[in-house]
């Protein structure tokens, strides 16, 4: 294990943060280090929004989930599926619309292009000392959110960042086994079946120990749940009007 | 700059691999560092597919676009976004087949899971010395190599990426100025205009001297190219039928 290998093992996410100040030169060493990241034939299809505003920011943390952090952070940052800037690139060159800037693959290229840069910011800022963690909630109500901070069509908000200073030290939170995720050649459906029961039961005495018994429940558990819920239904057809994966 | 920002900073696509093995050892750290990226709900919706196979190999390297680079790296990984795990886990707790598992939230969440993970194993390979290349050429003929990689319903390979140490020194690619990714407070649509101009000089020139004077066109050229042209229109069909973002 190198110090990247130790560092990259030691992440958490951090939902306290400290009242330091994350500076304007650390914010763009982050998004430096973000762009940095591979991206699908230099497309570089992703938009970065700061939000500062205090008034925002509390907007923002109803939207969601009322999550204290996203108020209380230091640095807010939004990151965006853009290809709105490619389509003012092809603007510059043709006078008709973009005939294939809807397509699906481009909605899994500029998802893939956000999260590649979005997690190279997440350890840039680790290595600086810094915590973060991401922000799904955004997606709770995100024609709202895309309001909010004026997105055009073919942007849309992937996630939230919260960045600062820790002021927590949470444990580190289980994986699955390795032999679960990687496979040999071809796609193991079995690969899953025995390592579940055990992982289940370490994922069990860790949430029981972190939230002092008040959430008792397994992997397993936790998954049934998430896929008989409803949850973001409004996916589908908000992409779409952002002009996202329309065919 | 710290050691960590460092290396991000330098990173290139490697397309030219020594002979030099990556051991089990080496791909067991990436694949544990990949695992320790953040994951939405923990739900880890993911696998990774080694493909160690000759044959397998050469099939994938021609559906990918016929790039040597696929067949000739000692380690090919295909990346998937994984919901069938989840599906087993519902599978123990209920009889009915989840009621959500097909939503356009998931097949968003799952794709951001995968990439974050994939570029934590990036940033690990290239802690340790070795280069990659991640494949968006995987989807170019998806289903075929969904079929060749026995995946089950609710799996679909997200990219491929190639692992192994550098027989080559590419230089850095120019990205967008920063002031064109970053936003404050709301989406500046204007924020671009004026960088272009200048970034497609610079990427112009880049490419020229990069290619020896046998590609000459600006970023926004490219980016014009792109959206004018069709590719990978099967992606949306094939991802209803492997049971993504059917509604």
């Amino acid at each position: 294990m190198n110090e990247v290998t130790a560092l990259l093992k030691k992440h958490t996410s951090i939902r306290k943060f400290t009242g330091q100040p994350v500076t304007d030169e650390q914010l763009h060493a982050i998004v430096e280090s973000a762009q940095c990241a591979s991206t699908s034939s230099n497309v570089q299809a992703y938009s970065i929004i700061r939000v500062a505003d205090e008034h925002m920011k509390q907007q923002l943390s109803v939207l969601s989930g009322n999550y204290s952090y996203v108020l209380e952070c230091p640095v807010f940052l939004v990151w965006c599926a853009d290809l709105f800037r490619l389509h003012q690139a092809h603007a510059l060159h043709e006078d008709a619309e973009p005939a294939y800037i809807g397509t699906t693959e481009h909605l899994i290229v500029a998802t893939v292009d956000t999260a590649l840069a979005a997690q190279n910011a997440a350890i840039a800022a680790e290595s600086m000392g810094l915590g973060i963690v991401y922000i799904g909630g955004i997606r709770n109500h995100i024609a709202e959110v895309a309001k909010l901070l004026q997105l055009p069509k073919y942007v849309y908000p992937v996630f939230g960042m919260c960045l600062g200073y820790p002021d927590q030290q949470p444990g580190l939170r289980p994986r699955l086994p390795l032999a679960a995720v990687l496979h040999e050649n071809t796609y193991d459906p079995e690969r899953m079946t025995r390592p579940m029961e055990e992982y289940d039961r370490i994922i069990q005495q860790y949430i029981t120990k972190r939230t002092g018994g008040k959430k008792t429940s397994t992997w397993s558990e936790d998954m049934t749940a998430k896929l008989k819920t409803p949850a973001r239904l409004h996916m589908k057809s908000f992409l779409e009007l952002q002009g996202f994966g329309t065919e």
